[in-house]
Order: C-alpha cells, then structure tokens, then sequence
C-alpha cells in the first residue's frame, strides 16, 4: 500500500572523519523515501528551490518515487551544514539555511489521496498537523520529531502527537518529551500522549519497540540491534533510513501482525546500517533488495539463538 | 565444572534515586560468584577483615559457594561508599579504602586447584596475573579491568591480557585500552593482545561479544539486548552478575560450542537484569532457577523473530 511521506528534501555540506562532501541531497522526506522504497510505493510531499534540478530528480526517479508532490519555486531549497569530527554519534550543526521551506505549504496532489500510510517526517508539527489534517481517509499515521520541536513548540507537538498512531524517536528525544529519564516509564508517558506504538531509536545500540502501553499495564517490548560497524562513513539521515525501512515494510504487509512490527524493526536497522556506509544517499541510492534480504539474515544471526 | 574467581569481597554504602544501603555486601568476587553459583559450582579467592562475620559467610554458605579461599585477617573489609543521584549508568565514587585489600596475597587452597575455569575480576592486574601463574591447569580464563588499570598500570595490565582466554568490559573501557572510539576496530585491537572472545557490556543497551578476530577478518559478533527496566534500584555489580551467569553458564556445558557462547551471553544479561533490581546482592540471594530460566524466555522473545 502507498505511503505518502511529507518532510525536508534538501541539501546538505558533511565532513566526518571519512572526509567531506558538498552539496549531497540530503532531507528527512529524501532518506525515508529511498529506504521505503524497496518495500512499497512511496509519494513525497516537500519543497524545492531552483537548484534542485534533473540531477536530483533522477535519484527519486529511479527508484519508482513518485515526486508530483514535491513544489518547485523560486529561491534556493533547504541547506544544512554539519559535521561529525568529535562525535559520529552527534551532528554539530554549522549552518541552517531554511530557503524555500521557510513558507512552505504543504499541497497535496490529488493522486496521492488514496495513500493508506501517512509518515510525517521531522519538520515543523504546524505542518506536520495540516497534512494529517488534508489526508483524513489514511489508515496508518507515524511521525518523527526532535529536541528543537520539543522543547520551544511543545503545545503544537502535542497537538500532532495525538493523531498519531506511531512516533519514531531517540532516546533523548523519548525522555526530553517525557521529562523522565528512565526509557521504559518515559516510553509510557509517551504513549499517554496518542500514539499506540513507539520506537525509540539508539544509534549504535539498535532500536526499541514499544506497543500497548496503559497506565496500569507495561507495553509489550521488541528489541532490534544495530550492525556493529567497521566504518561509519556518514551517519546522516541513518535515523529517517530506519523509518523508511520500517515504514516501508509495514506497508507492504497484508496485515500488522505482531511479528510484521518485529520483521519491521529488523528491515529498519538494516536500512539504517546501509545509510551510513556512504556519504548522503549514495548507498542507498546503488542497494539491492537481494543486499537487504541478506542483511537482515546477517542481523537475525547476529541476534538469534538456534 | 568448579569456576575459581579471585576478586574483591567487600562492603558498600550505597545511594540510588531509590534509597540508600549502608554496608552491604558488595565486591566484584561476590556478585560474581552469587550469579554463577545458579550454574555451576564456584570456589572464591579473596580477604576480608573482622567486620565479615556470620552473616555475610552465610550469604555464600545459601548458594554453596566454596569459602575456604576467603582469607580472614586483622582490620577491615575492602569498603566502597557511592552515589547513582544524577545518573544511573555512571557511579560517583565518595569513598574507597582497600583496607585489608591493600596487602591482599592470594593463596589458593589445595581443594580448588581441580578448577577448570578461572575468573579474574576486576582487581590489580599485578595479582590477576599471580593467580593465573599459580593456577596454570586451569583450561579456560575470563578477566575483567576497569579505567583505572588501563590507565595508570597499563604494562602489568598488557600482561595479564596476554594470558587471558576471554576478556569481560564495557563500551568505555574497551575503547580506551584500544585508543580507539569505533567499537569494532577497537575489537579488533584487544583481540590482538591476548583474548580470542571478547564481551563488551553496553549497560542498558545490553553487550557484544565478539569471537576469533585477526588482523585480516573481522570477528564473528553476537549481541544480546539488556531488559528495558521501569526501575533500576541499584546498579552496582551489574557487570559482575553479567560475568557470572555468562561465565557460570559456559562452565557447565559439555563443550563451548557457538551455540553455547550465544546462551551464555543471555544467560548474562538474565543475571544482570535481576542484580539491579534490589540494592547489592539482595536479588541475587532470593532469585530462583525457575525465575532465572523465564526470563531467559522473555529474552528471547524480546529479540526474536517467529
């Protein structure tokens, strides 16, 4: 089933200790869309400037993404500067130039009306609210957010956090939001506030699911790890990846078993660990399904007992 | 088959969000041997003053761990005095004073040189390497350290590597002995001084073992997951109560194979998981094989695809 996906496409100068990069395309809407892309059919909602040319264009072409949705005009598209020489698990923002998506509003083409999966990637939860607003027939609503959002636009995020039925974040974003730092009781409060499913992603250490919590009983939990790494090239958009890859596979399931959300949570970490062998998009750009069917067994090796 | 740990018994003061324990019975030897003792049968090398009375003998006595390697002398126990107030994954130290610990000479009662297990806890690297020296029948070794070794008695620690089968740390340490910050490189590297089965604990994030790196291949990983606890009274030993239920574990199987190093690690991560949740080694004295072997079930299902 089609997923429609609004967010940032845009692009971003990186330096990590692999080297540097000008100008890649990066954006949340870019890296869910090429991960979930392998698993169903994707439409992307966003803005662009006039730098985003055929060149661009033909990285979501290629993949089957369905782009009418993405507004071009006048002006230069969103620009993010970052690097990661300390730290690989903390960008340090050097640069944000919102451009064309300072008045970004979001338009929804007619043909993207009939999407059963909604993903609002991390951009501001007023327009995050007026897409889920404009699509009000989707079955499945899943966002992501951050600590910007959180802490100076927290009345507009609770706002959008009850029309969700997931939200896909990080540990400290899950315990910013809760005001709790301990995961499993801030997981809960979390839930308290709308969505019946909550992931929270910890970069290297992989990823929790969480799903059904109540105030009187503990939600039932699933654990997917990370691949430990030789190289981290780029972890850029690793975090929108594993959305993607989790989306995505949620997507394309007939129904939303338990075990759908556990084989989700894994195919997630497996995007998640491509996206960051490349510089931006590259990686994700050359994978092939065969790469993903083989590194989710790698995962569930590395996981299992016999 | 018989495990013999040499490491500290000692007495802690303790404060957590939760409370506060004055002189409990702590020590990396203790926990260690109460996690194993679910296992297999565990024989201690320690010395403790003449504030360890009948109370705490009996504490080993209930689990039927052999205490005739537990040295009596004049003074006091080993006693450490710390606080988790702002953070749960990191103790502040208030007090240590070695006391009796100070002049420690291990001697190894004649009844546990039939031992084929070994287990160095975290003590001076100086005295891991005696033990193993005056133990040298012993058909595997596991060891643990901790920042202070690898920094300031560095040479006597590269020693004791050297010797060692399996080595036990955290994320932290592993990558300060190696003077790198990727986690698989950093492997790699500590795999080359001695240890061919590396286990790297990640706190609540659960613990990598890696096995059989060269300079050529990467290791074969396995990963087991920590349980998402809704409280963690008391951290302390922790990482101890891992080493005992993964060591304890591989002791009492036939032959290591694979299969056997990958139910060790959860078997671990059980332990560690019940160590926290009452003050010092509260939990460790009450929990039941029948306890030990559900959660080894929930585990599972925490991780596990159908």
């Amino acid at each position: 089933m089609a997923i429609t996906v609004v967010g940032s496409v845009a692009f971003d100068s990186i330096e990590t200790p692999a080297g540097r990069r000008e100008r890649c395309l990066g954006g949340a809407a870019t890296h869910f869309s090429l991960a979930a892309s392998f698993f169903t059919e994707v439409r992307v909602i966003a803005v662009v400037g006039e730098d985003f040319g055929p060149e661009q264009e033909a990285v979501f072409n290629a993949r089957g993404i369905d782009t009418r949705g993405i507004e071009r005009i006048a002006g230069k598209s969103f620009f993010w500067e970052g690097s990661y020489l300390e730290n690989l698990n903390e960008a340090k923002t050097h640069t944000t130039e919102l451009n064309v998506f300072a008045a970004f509003e979001p338009k929804i083409p007619d043909a993207y009306r009939d999407s059963h999966f909604l993903f609002l990637a991390n951009i501001d939860p007023v327009l995050q609210r007026r897409v889920r607003e404009a699509m009000p027939d989707v079955r499945l609503v899943a966002g992501d957010t951050m600590n910007y959002w959180i802490k100076d636009h927290r009345a507009a995020l609770l706002e959008v956090l009850k029309g969700l039925d997931m939200l896909l974040i990080n540990d400290t974003e899950v315990k910013m939001l809760a005001g709790n730092n301990n995961l499993v009781q801030a997981a809960r409060a979390v839930m308290a506030l709308g969505p019946n499913t909550l992931v929270v992603k910890h970069g290297e250490y992989g990823a929790t699911l969480f799903q059904g919590a109540t105030a009187e009983t503990t939600a039932r939990t699933f654990r997917a790890p990370a691949l430990p790494l030789e190289e981290v090239v780029d972890p850029t958009g690793a975090g929108d990846s594993f959305a993607g890859g989790f989306f995505g596979y949620l997507a394309s399931q007939p129904e939303l078993t338990p075990e759908a959300f556990r084989r989700a949570m894994f195919y997630g970490s497996v995007m998640g660990s491509f996206a960051v062998e490349r510089f931006g998009t590259e990686r994700l750009q050359q994978v092939t399904r065969k790469e993903i069917d083989d590194r989710f067994i790698l995962f569930r090796e590395l996981t299992h007992l016999a």
